[in-house]
Protein backbone atom coordinates (compact mmCIF):
# COMPACT_ATOMS: atom_id res chain seq x y z
CA UNK A 1 0.00 0.00 0.00
CA UNK A 2 1.08 3.39 -0.84
CA UNK A 3 0.17 5.60 1.71
CA UNK A 4 -0.87 8.03 -0.51
CA UNK A 5 -4.32 9.88 0.55
CA UNK A 6 -2.84 12.76 2.51
CA UNK A 7 -0.39 13.81 -0.34
CA UNK A 8 -3.38 13.73 -2.88
CA UNK A 9 -5.16 16.00 0.05
CA UNK A 10 -1.88 18.27 0.63
CA UNK A 11 -1.99 18.32 -3.09
CA UNK A 12 -5.29 19.68 -3.82
CA UNK A 13 -3.99 22.50 -1.15
CA UNK A 14 -1.20 23.13 -2.89
CA UNK A 15 -3.74 23.57 -6.31
CA UNK A 16 -6.00 25.40 -4.41
CA UNK A 17 -2.86 28.19 -3.27
CA UNK A 18 -2.13 28.15 -6.76
CA UNK A 19 -5.32 28.90 -8.40
CA UNK A 20 -5.86 31.20 -5.61
CA UNK A 21 -2.08 32.91 -6.53
CA UNK A 22 -3.23 33.49 -10.61
CA UNK A 23 -6.63 34.86 -9.75
CA UNK A 24 -5.37 37.45 -7.51
CA UNK A 25 -2.38 38.17 -9.65
CA UNK A 26 -5.04 38.29 -12.85
CA UNK A 27 -8.21 39.26 -11.72
CA UNK A 28 -8.04 41.15 -8.51
CA UNK A 29 -4.79 42.79 -10.03
CA UNK A 30 -7.22 44.14 -13.10
CA UNK A 31 -9.59 45.36 -10.59
CA UNK A 32 -7.57 46.78 -8.54
CA UNK A 33 -6.27 48.58 -11.43
CA UNK A 34 -9.11 49.33 -12.98
CA UNK A 35 -10.56 50.55 -10.05
CA UNK A 36 -7.09 53.50 -9.52
CA UNK A 37 -7.61 54.33 -13.07
CA UNK A 38 -11.38 55.04 -12.38
CA UNK A 39 -10.25 56.87 -8.53
CA UNK A 40 -7.80 58.78 -10.67
CA UNK A 41 -9.60 59.83 -13.47
CA UNK A 42 -12.38 61.19 -11.53
CA UNK A 43 -10.42 63.34 -9.05
CA UNK A 44 -8.47 64.53 -12.76
CA UNK A 45 -12.15 65.74 -14.28
CA UNK A 46 -13.19 67.19 -11.34
CA UNK A 47 -10.19 69.43 -11.10
CA UNK A 48 -10.22 69.81 -14.94
CA UNK A 49 -13.55 71.07 -14.93
CA UNK A 50 -12.99 73.34 -12.57
CA UNK A 51 -9.40 74.74 -14.02
CA UNK A 52 -12.07 74.82 -17.02
CA UNK A 53 -14.50 77.42 -15.06
CA UNK A 54 -11.83 79.35 -13.87
CA UNK A 55 -8.55 80.01 -14.84
CA UNK A 56 -8.92 79.10 -18.57
CA UNK A 57 -12.37 80.53 -18.54
CA UNK A 58 -10.40 84.03 -17.59
CA UNK A 59 -7.78 83.28 -19.83
CA UNK A 60 -10.50 83.26 -22.83
CA UNK A 61 -12.49 86.15 -21.11
CA UNK A 62 -9.12 87.89 -21.27
CA UNK A 63 -9.24 88.21 -17.33
CA UNK A 64 -6.45 86.84 -16.77
CA UNK A 65 -3.19 87.12 -18.00
CA UNK A 66 -1.42 84.25 -19.45
CA UNK A 67 1.73 84.19 -16.96
CA UNK A 68 -0.63 84.23 -14.29
CA UNK A 69 -2.46 81.04 -15.71
CA UNK A 70 0.48 79.58 -16.17
CA UNK A 71 1.93 80.37 -12.43
CA UNK A 72 -1.47 78.60 -11.11
CA UNK A 73 -1.18 75.72 -13.30
CA UNK A 74 2.13 74.88 -12.85
CA UNK A 75 1.84 74.65 -8.90
CA UNK A 76 -1.90 72.99 -9.30
CA UNK A 77 0.15 70.39 -11.86
CA UNK A 78 3.58 69.66 -9.47
CA UNK A 79 0.80 68.97 -6.68
CA UNK A 80 -0.55 66.05 -8.50
CA UNK A 81 2.20 65.09 -11.05
CA UNK A 82 -0.48 65.90 -14.17
CA UNK A 83 0.57 68.08 -16.71
CA UNK A 84 -2.34 70.27 -17.90
CA UNK A 85 -2.75 71.65 -21.21
CA UNK A 86 -5.18 74.10 -22.91
CA UNK A 87 -5.98 73.41 -26.46
CA UNK A 88 -8.19 75.61 -28.64
CA UNK A 89 -10.50 72.99 -30.55
CA UNK A 90 -8.12 73.14 -33.81
CA UNK A 91 -5.76 71.20 -31.44
CA UNK A 92 -3.40 74.31 -31.12
CA UNK A 93 -1.70 74.58 -27.65
CA UNK A 94 -2.44 77.35 -25.81
CA UNK A 95 -0.95 76.42 -22.58
CA UNK A 96 1.23 73.29 -21.25
CA UNK A 97 1.92 73.03 -17.69
CA UNK A 98 5.18 71.40 -18.16
CA UNK A 99 6.99 74.23 -20.90
CA UNK A 100 6.59 77.83 -21.35
CA UNK A 101 5.19 77.74 -25.07
CA UNK A 102 6.47 80.82 -27.20
CA UNK A 103 3.06 82.49 -28.55
CA UNK A 104 4.85 82.75 -32.25
CA UNK A 105 5.54 78.95 -32.72
CA UNK A 106 2.12 77.09 -33.14
CA UNK A 107 2.23 73.90 -31.72
CA UNK A 108 -0.51 71.77 -32.78
CA UNK A 109 -1.49 68.22 -31.57
CA UNK A 110 -2.00 66.36 -34.25
CA UNK A 111 -5.34 64.20 -34.19
CA UNK A 112 -6.53 65.97 -31.28
CA UNK A 113 -10.78 65.24 -31.35
CA UNK A 114 -13.02 65.98 -28.40
CA UNK A 115 -15.02 63.46 -29.87
CA UNK A 116 -12.42 60.70 -28.67
CA UNK A 117 -13.18 60.95 -25.15
CA UNK A 118 -17.12 61.02 -25.63
CA UNK A 119 -17.77 57.28 -24.54
CA UNK A 120 -15.52 57.02 -22.01
CA UNK A 121 -14.56 59.26 -18.90
CA UNK A 122 -10.80 59.20 -19.86
CA UNK A 123 -8.74 57.76 -22.67
CA UNK A 124 -5.61 55.80 -22.08
CA UNK A 125 -2.71 56.56 -24.04
CA UNK A 126 -0.07 58.71 -25.07
CA UNK A 127 -2.79 61.80 -26.27
CA UNK A 128 -1.78 61.67 -29.83
CA UNK A 129 2.28 61.15 -29.22
CA UNK A 130 1.99 63.96 -27.01
CA UNK A 131 3.76 61.95 -24.58
CA UNK A 132 6.69 59.36 -24.18
CA UNK A 133 4.90 57.25 -21.92
CA UNK A 134 1.35 55.84 -21.26
CA UNK A 135 -1.09 58.21 -19.87
CA UNK A 136 -4.87 58.92 -18.24
CA UNK A 137 -5.98 61.76 -19.98
CA UNK A 138 -9.19 63.54 -19.63
CA UNK A 139 -10.90 66.11 -21.06
CA UNK A 140 -12.93 69.24 -19.53
CA UNK A 141 -14.66 72.04 -22.36
CA UNK A 142 -13.82 75.65 -22.01
CA UNK A 143 -17.22 77.13 -22.28
CA UNK A 144 -17.57 81.23 -23.30
CA UNK A 145 -20.92 82.86 -24.12
CA UNK A 146 -22.60 79.23 -24.76
CA UNK A 147 -19.32 77.98 -26.73
CA UNK A 148 -16.91 75.71 -26.53
CA UNK A 149 -13.59 77.43 -26.58
CA UNK A 150 -11.19 75.22 -25.36
CA UNK A 151 -10.34 72.27 -23.85
CA UNK A 152 -8.57 71.52 -20.70
CA UNK A 153 -6.54 68.24 -20.54
CA UNK A 154 -5.31 66.65 -17.76
CA UNK A 155 -2.86 63.57 -17.78
CA UNK A 156 -1.26 61.68 -15.19
CA UNK A 157 1.31 59.28 -15.93
CA UNK A 158 0.11 55.42 -15.98
CA UNK A 159 3.23 54.26 -14.24
CA UNK A 160 2.04 56.25 -11.29
CA UNK A 161 -1.65 54.73 -11.45
CA UNK A 162 0.17 51.39 -11.76
CA UNK A 163 1.87 52.17 -8.87
CA UNK A 164 -0.98 52.87 -6.50
CA UNK A 165 -2.63 49.96 -7.46
CA UNK A 166 0.15 47.82 -6.65
CA UNK A 167 0.06 49.09 -3.12
CA UNK A 168 -3.63 48.24 -3.14
CA UNK A 169 -2.80 45.20 -4.47
CA UNK A 170 -0.25 44.09 -1.62
CA UNK A 171 -3.81 44.22 0.35
CA UNK A 172 -4.79 41.61 -1.65
CA UNK A 173 -2.22 39.75 -1.12
CA UNK A 174 -2.02 39.92 2.42
CA UNK A 175 -5.55 38.40 2.16
CA UNK A 176 -4.93 35.85 -0.01
CA UNK A 177 -2.56 34.50 2.76
CA UNK A 178 -4.82 34.61 5.41
CA UNK A 179 -7.06 32.91 3.87
CA UNK A 180 -4.95 30.43 2.97
CA UNK A 181 -3.67 30.10 6.83
CA UNK A 182 -7.57 30.18 7.37
CA UNK A 183 -8.05 27.48 4.99
CA UNK A 184 -6.09 24.70 7.15
CA UNK A 185 -9.44 24.54 9.36
CA UNK A 186 -10.39 22.34 6.57
CA UNK A 187 -6.93 20.06 6.77
CA UNK A 188 -7.30 20.01 10.39
CA UNK A 189 -10.94 18.52 9.94
CA UNK A 190 -9.47 16.13 7.39
CA UNK A 191 -6.88 14.77 9.58
CA UNK A 192 -9.62 14.62 12.82
CA UNK A 193 -12.32 13.25 11.03
CA UNK A 194 -10.99 11.23 8.59
CA UNK A 195 -7.18 10.94 8.46
CA UNK A 196 -6.50 10.00 12.28
CA UNK A 197 -9.51 7.04 12.44
CA UNK A 198 -8.26 5.68 8.42
CA UNK A 199 -4.86 5.11 10.05
CA UNK A 200 -6.19 2.99 13.04
CA UNK A 201 -8.36 1.27 10.57
CA UNK A 202 -5.37 0.57 8.28
CA UNK A 203 -3.19 -0.31 10.87
CA UNK A 204 -5.81 -2.88 12.14
CA UNK A 205 -6.15 -4.31 8.17
CA UNK A 206 -2.45 -4.82 8.32
CA UNK A 207 -2.70 -6.70 11.80
CA UNK A 208 -5.56 -8.98 10.17
CA UNK A 209 -4.16 -9.49 7.05
CA UNK A 210 -0.72 -10.79 9.24
CA UNK A 211 -3.43 -13.13 10.25
CA UNK A 212 -3.43 -11.71 13.82
CA UNK A 213 -7.10 -11.62 13.77
CA UNK A 214 -7.39 -11.23 17.44
CA UNK A 215 -6.75 -7.78 17.51
CA UNK A 216 -9.36 -5.63 18.65
CA UNK A 217 -9.42 -1.71 17.65
CA UNK A 218 -12.24 1.39 18.35
CA UNK A 219 -12.71 4.44 16.66
CA UNK A 220 -15.15 6.66 18.60
CA UNK A 221 -17.34 8.66 15.78
CA UNK A 222 -20.54 8.22 14.79
CA UNK A 223 -20.02 8.06 11.51
CA UNK A 224 -19.32 6.19 8.24
CA UNK A 225 -15.26 5.85 9.89
CA UNK A 226 -16.96 4.45 13.11
CA UNK A 227 -19.07 2.16 11.25
CA UNK A 228 -15.98 0.89 8.93
CA UNK A 229 -14.18 0.43 12.38
CA UNK A 230 -16.96 -1.43 14.04
CA UNK A 231 -17.52 -3.77 10.73
CA UNK A 232 -13.99 -4.99 10.87
CA UNK A 233 -13.75 -5.46 14.08
CA UNK A 234 -16.82 -7.98 14.09
CA UNK A 235 -15.43 -9.54 10.92
CA UNK A 236 -12.07 -10.10 12.38
CA UNK A 237 -14.07 -11.64 15.52
CA UNK A 238 -15.82 -13.54 13.32
CA UNK A 239 -12.92 -15.01 11.44
CA UNK A 240 -11.47 -15.58 14.48
CA UNK A 241 -14.41 -17.35 16.22
CA UNK A 242 -14.69 -19.88 12.98
CA UNK A 243 -10.95 -20.88 13.31
CA UNK A 244 -11.42 -21.14 16.93
CA UNK A 245 -14.69 -23.21 16.38
CA UNK A 246 -13.13 -25.35 13.11
CA UNK A 247 -10.45 -26.22 16.22
CA UNK A 248 -12.60 -26.95 18.38
CA UNK A 249 -15.22 -29.06 16.07
CA UNK A 250 -12.35 -30.55 14.66
CA UNK A 251 -10.86 -31.58 18.48
CA UNK A 252 -14.50 -32.84 19.37
CA UNK A 253 -14.47 -34.83 15.89
CA UNK A 254 -11.48 -36.32 16.49
CA UNK A 255 -12.02 -36.88 19.92
CA UNK A 256 -15.29 -38.85 19.06
CA UNK A 257 -13.39 -40.37 16.25
CA UNK A 258 -10.93 -42.26 19.12
CA UNK A 259 -13.65 -42.81 21.44
CA UNK A 260 -16.48 -43.77 19.32
CA UNK A 261 -20.51 -43.85 21.01
CA UNK A 262 -19.03 -44.32 24.55
CA UNK A 263 -22.95 -43.69 25.49
CA UNK B 1 -24.49 4.21 11.38
CA UNK B 2 -25.31 7.81 11.05
CA UNK B 3 -23.60 9.49 7.29
CA UNK B 4 -22.24 12.52 9.17
CA UNK B 5 -18.60 12.20 7.56
CA UNK B 6 -19.78 14.83 4.52
CA UNK B 7 -22.22 16.98 6.62
CA UNK B 8 -18.79 17.50 9.24
CA UNK B 9 -16.49 18.09 5.71
CA UNK B 10 -19.31 20.82 4.54
CA UNK B 11 -18.89 22.37 8.31
CA UNK B 12 -15.28 22.50 7.98
CA UNK B 13 -16.21 24.67 4.91
CA UNK B 14 -18.83 26.68 6.32
CA UNK B 15 -16.39 27.67 9.33
CA UNK B 16 -13.53 28.60 6.53
CA UNK B 17 -16.27 31.03 5.09
CA UNK B 18 -17.27 32.36 8.21
CA UNK B 19 -13.61 32.76 9.35
CA UNK B 20 -12.70 34.17 6.11
CA UNK B 21 -15.87 36.69 5.96
CA UNK B 22 -14.71 37.85 9.72
CA UNK B 23 -11.35 38.49 8.94
CA UNK B 24 -12.01 40.54 5.51
CA UNK B 25 -14.58 42.77 7.20
CA UNK B 26 -11.82 43.41 10.01
CA UNK B 27 -8.31 42.97 9.32
CA UNK B 28 -8.53 43.71 5.76
CA UNK B 29 -11.27 46.60 6.29
CA UNK B 30 -8.43 48.18 8.40
CA UNK B 31 -5.92 47.58 5.84
CA UNK B 32 -7.80 49.28 3.26
CA UNK B 33 -9.17 52.09 5.34
CA UNK B 34 -5.20 52.94 6.53
CA UNK B 35 -3.94 52.72 3.37
CA UNK B 36 -6.77 55.21 1.72
CA UNK B 37 -6.26 57.27 4.89
CA UNK B 38 -1.95 57.18 4.08
CA UNK B 39 -2.85 57.63 0.18
CA UNK B 40 -4.87 61.30 1.30
CA UNK B 41 -3.07 62.71 4.16
CA UNK B 42 0.50 61.70 1.21
CA UNK B 43 -2.14 64.03 -1.16
CA UNK B 44 -2.65 66.28 1.01
CA UNK B 45 0.67 66.70 2.29
CA UNK B 46 1.94 67.26 -0.93
CA UNK B 47 -0.43 69.41 -1.65
CA UNK B 48 -0.63 71.66 1.37
CA UNK B 49 3.72 72.16 1.37
CA UNK B 50 2.84 73.21 -2.32
CA UNK B 51 0.50 76.04 -1.00
CA UNK B 52 3.15 77.04 1.82
CA UNK B 53 5.83 77.81 -0.74
CA UNK B 54 3.47 79.17 -3.32
CA UNK B 55 0.12 81.48 -2.42
CA UNK B 56 0.93 81.38 1.41
CA UNK B 57 4.16 82.65 1.52
CA UNK B 58 3.20 85.54 -1.04
CA UNK B 59 0.60 86.48 1.30
CA UNK B 60 2.96 86.69 4.15
CA UNK B 61 5.80 88.19 1.69
CA UNK B 62 3.01 90.57 0.99
CA UNK B 63 3.21 89.45 -2.73
CA UNK B 64 -0.45 88.34 -3.04
CA UNK B 65 -3.68 90.09 -1.95
CA UNK B 66 -5.89 88.34 0.42
CA UNK B 67 -8.50 88.37 -2.17
CA UNK B 68 -6.48 86.64 -4.61
CA UNK B 69 -5.33 83.54 -2.46
CA UNK B 70 -8.73 83.10 -1.39
CA UNK B 71 -9.84 82.70 -5.19
CA UNK B 72 -6.84 80.58 -5.60
CA UNK B 73 -7.42 78.30 -2.28
CA UNK B 74 -11.30 78.42 -3.24
CA UNK B 75 -10.19 76.84 -6.41
CA UNK B 76 -8.41 74.03 -5.23
CA UNK B 77 -10.56 73.13 -2.01
CA UNK B 78 -13.46 73.00 -4.02
CA UNK B 79 -11.38 70.57 -6.49
CA UNK B 80 -10.55 68.11 -3.65
CA UNK B 81 -13.01 68.11 -1.29
CA UNK B 82 -10.50 69.48 1.30
CA UNK B 83 -10.71 72.63 3.41
CA UNK B 84 -7.76 74.79 3.38
CA UNK B 85 -6.99 76.94 6.44
CA UNK B 86 -3.86 79.45 7.19
CA UNK B 87 -2.95 80.14 10.97
CA UNK B 88 -0.05 82.06 12.47
CA UNK B 89 1.47 80.27 15.53
CA UNK B 90 -0.44 81.55 17.75
CA UNK B 91 -3.40 79.65 15.94
CA UNK B 92 -5.12 82.63 14.75
CA UNK B 93 -6.92 81.65 11.42
CA UNK B 94 -5.12 84.11 8.86
CA UNK B 95 -7.55 82.37 5.97
CA UNK B 96 -10.21 79.87 5.56
CA UNK B 97 -10.98 78.51 2.25
CA UNK B 98 -14.91 78.09 3.75
CA UNK B 99 -15.56 81.63 4.97
CA UNK B 100 -14.05 84.16 4.12
CA UNK B 101 -12.83 85.61 7.74
CA UNK B 102 -13.64 89.33 9.22
CA UNK B 103 -10.48 91.10 9.40
CA UNK B 104 -11.22 92.76 12.34
CA UNK B 105 -12.53 89.64 14.35
CA UNK B 106 -10.00 87.58 15.47
CA UNK B 107 -10.98 83.57 15.25
CA UNK B 108 -8.51 81.08 17.25
CA UNK B 109 -8.05 77.63 17.68
CA UNK B 110 -7.77 76.90 20.93
CA UNK B 111 -5.12 74.15 21.88
CA UNK B 112 -3.68 74.34 18.42
CA UNK B 113 -0.08 73.07 18.62
CA UNK B 114 1.91 72.43 15.53
CA UNK B 115 3.74 69.90 18.30
CA UNK B 116 0.72 67.29 17.92
CA UNK B 117 1.75 66.83 13.88
CA UNK B 118 5.15 66.01 14.50
CA UNK B 119 4.66 62.38 15.41
CA UNK B 120 2.48 61.32 12.22
CA UNK B 121 2.17 62.71 8.80
CA UNK B 122 -1.68 63.29 10.01
CA UNK B 123 -4.34 64.21 12.39
CA UNK B 124 -7.63 62.25 12.36
CA UNK B 125 -10.37 64.13 14.52
CA UNK B 126 -12.16 67.10 14.25
CA UNK B 127 -9.01 69.57 14.08
CA UNK B 128 -9.35 71.10 18.12
CA UNK B 129 -13.37 71.27 17.66
CA UNK B 130 -12.91 73.08 14.45
CA UNK B 131 -15.13 70.61 12.79
CA UNK B 132 -18.18 69.04 13.27
CA UNK B 133 -17.24 66.13 11.38
CA UNK B 134 -14.17 63.98 11.54
CA UNK B 135 -11.69 64.76 9.16
CA UNK B 136 -7.88 63.78 8.42
CA UNK B 137 -5.65 66.87 8.87
CA UNK B 138 -1.93 67.68 7.27
CA UNK B 139 0.16 70.52 8.49
CA UNK B 140 2.62 72.59 6.46
CA UNK B 141 4.76 75.12 7.94
CA UNK B 142 5.18 78.70 6.20
CA UNK B 143 8.63 79.99 6.06
CA UNK B 144 9.25 83.20 5.30
CA UNK B 145 13.03 84.71 6.01
CA UNK B 146 13.95 81.43 7.55
CA UNK B 147 11.35 81.40 9.91
CA UNK B 148 8.06 79.89 10.62
CA UNK B 149 5.57 82.31 9.92
CA UNK B 150 2.41 80.44 9.56
CA UNK B 151 0.88 77.12 9.17
CA UNK B 152 -1.04 76.02 5.68
CA UNK B 153 -3.83 73.25 7.60
CA UNK B 154 -5.75 70.58 5.11
CA UNK B 155 -8.25 68.83 6.79
CA UNK B 156 -10.13 66.02 4.14
CA UNK B 157 -13.60 64.79 5.65
CA UNK B 158 -13.22 60.97 7.21
CA UNK B 159 -16.54 60.21 6.01
CA UNK B 160 -14.61 60.36 2.41
CA UNK B 161 -11.88 58.47 3.09
CA UNK B 162 -14.02 55.91 4.62
CA UNK B 163 -16.31 56.03 1.43
CA UNK B 164 -13.29 55.03 -0.90
CA UNK B 165 -11.37 52.54 1.48
CA UNK B 166 -14.93 50.76 1.10
CA UNK B 167 -14.84 50.73 -2.76
CA UNK B 168 -11.58 48.72 -2.38
CA UNK B 169 -13.02 46.29 0.27
CA UNK B 170 -15.73 45.70 -2.15
CA UNK B 171 -12.85 43.95 -4.38
CA UNK B 172 -11.55 42.40 -1.32
CA UNK B 173 -15.07 40.74 -1.17
CA UNK B 174 -14.85 39.58 -4.60
CA UNK B 175 -11.82 37.76 -3.68
CA UNK B 176 -12.74 36.22 -0.96
CA UNK B 177 -15.81 35.28 -2.70
CA UNK B 178 -13.47 34.04 -5.78
CA UNK B 179 -11.62 32.31 -3.43
CA UNK B 180 -13.97 30.65 -1.52
CA UNK B 181 -15.14 29.23 -4.88
CA UNK B 182 -11.68 28.31 -5.54
CA UNK B 183 -11.51 26.55 -2.66
CA UNK B 184 -13.62 24.13 -4.01
CA UNK B 185 -11.06 22.15 -5.76
CA UNK B 186 -10.41 20.76 -2.11
CA UNK B 187 -13.98 19.63 -1.67
CA UNK B 188 -14.04 18.01 -5.21
CA UNK B 189 -11.02 16.44 -4.34
CA UNK B 190 -12.08 15.07 -0.74
CA UNK B 191 -15.34 13.97 -2.70
CA UNK B 192 -13.32 11.84 -5.24
CA UNK B 193 -10.28 10.54 -2.97
CA UNK B 194 -12.34 9.87 0.51
CA UNK B 195 -16.09 9.73 0.10
CA UNK B 196 -16.55 8.16 -3.04
CA UNK B 197 -14.30 4.86 -2.53
CA UNK B 198 -15.44 5.24 0.94
CA UNK B 199 -19.15 4.96 0.13
CA UNK B 200 -18.08 2.02 -2.24
CA UNK B 201 -16.55 0.66 1.36
CA UNK B 202 -19.09 0.89 3.59
CA UNK B 203 -21.96 -0.28 1.22
CA UNK B 204 -19.90 -3.43 0.76
CA UNK B 205 -19.59 -3.52 5.01
CA UNK B 206 -23.48 -3.13 5.18
CA UNK B 207 -23.89 -6.33 2.39
CA UNK B 208 -21.53 -8.14 5.06
CA UNK B 209 -23.39 -7.06 7.94
CA UNK B 210 -26.57 -8.33 6.47
CA UNK B 211 -24.63 -12.08 6.02
CA UNK B 212 -23.85 -11.59 1.85
CA UNK B 213 -20.45 -12.44 1.90
CA UNK B 214 -19.73 -13.39 -1.41
CA UNK B 215 -20.22 -9.37 -1.98
CA UNK B 216 -17.37 -8.21 -3.63
CA UNK B 217 -16.37 -4.67 -4.80
CA UNK B 218 -13.24 -2.72 -6.17
CA UNK B 219 -11.68 0.59 -5.23
CA UNK B 220 -9.29 1.22 -7.83
CA UNK B 221 -6.97 3.72 -5.96
CA UNK B 222 -3.51 2.94 -4.75
CA UNK B 223 -3.57 4.31 -1.75
CA UNK B 224 -5.04 3.64 2.14
CA UNK B 225 -8.73 3.39 0.80
CA UNK B 226 -7.77 0.60 -2.37
CA UNK B 227 -5.70 -1.15 0.14
CA UNK B 228 -9.01 -1.15 3.12
CA UNK B 229 -10.82 -2.21 0.19
CA UNK B 230 -8.67 -4.93 -1.04
CA UNK B 231 -8.57 -6.21 2.51
CA UNK B 232 -12.30 -6.25 3.25
CA UNK B 233 -12.43 -7.81 0.57
CA UNK B 234 -10.09 -10.50 1.16
CA UNK B 235 -11.63 -10.87 4.73
CA UNK B 236 -14.93 -11.72 3.37
CA UNK B 237 -13.88 -14.20 1.13
CA UNK B 238 -12.32 -15.88 4.17
CA UNK B 239 -15.49 -15.78 6.10
CA UNK B 240 -17.46 -17.01 2.99
CA UNK B 241 -14.67 -19.58 2.13
CA UNK B 242 -14.57 -20.94 5.90
CA UNK B 243 -18.57 -21.23 5.85
CA UNK B 244 -18.22 -23.25 2.93
CA UNK B 245 -15.30 -25.29 4.04
CA UNK B 246 -17.10 -25.62 7.16
CA UNK B 247 -20.24 -26.66 5.51
CA UNK B 248 -18.18 -28.99 3.03
CA UNK B 249 -16.46 -30.42 6.01
CA UNK B 250 -19.65 -31.26 8.18
CA UNK B 251 -20.95 -32.74 4.89
CA UNK B 252 -18.41 -35.19 4.95
CA UNK B 253 -18.29 -35.73 8.44
CA UNK B 254 -21.67 -36.64 8.35
CA UNK B 255 -21.31 -38.77 4.69
CA UNK B 256 -18.76 -40.80 6.41
CA UNK B 257 -20.92 -41.26 10.04
CA UNK B 258 -23.99 -42.30 8.17
CA UNK B 259 -21.27 -44.51 5.95
CA UNK B 260 -18.25 -45.51 8.29
CA UNK B 261 -15.60 -46.94 7.28
CA UNK B 262 -16.22 -48.88 4.61
CA UNK B 263 -12.48 -48.66 2.95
Amino acid sequence: MRKTLYLKFVLAYILFGIFGFIMVASVISNMDLDHEKQVQADALLTEATTIANTYAADLYNSEASIDSVYTQLGALSSYNNARILILNPSGRMVVDSAKELDPDVAVTVDGFDPADFSGSPYLEGTFYDTFDEDQICVLAPIASNYRTVGYVIMCYPMSLVVASAQQVLQISYVELLILLLLSVIILIFFTEIVYVPLRKITKATEQYAAGNMHYTFTVDSEDEMGYLAASLNYMAGEIAGKEDDQKKFIANVSHDFRSPLTS
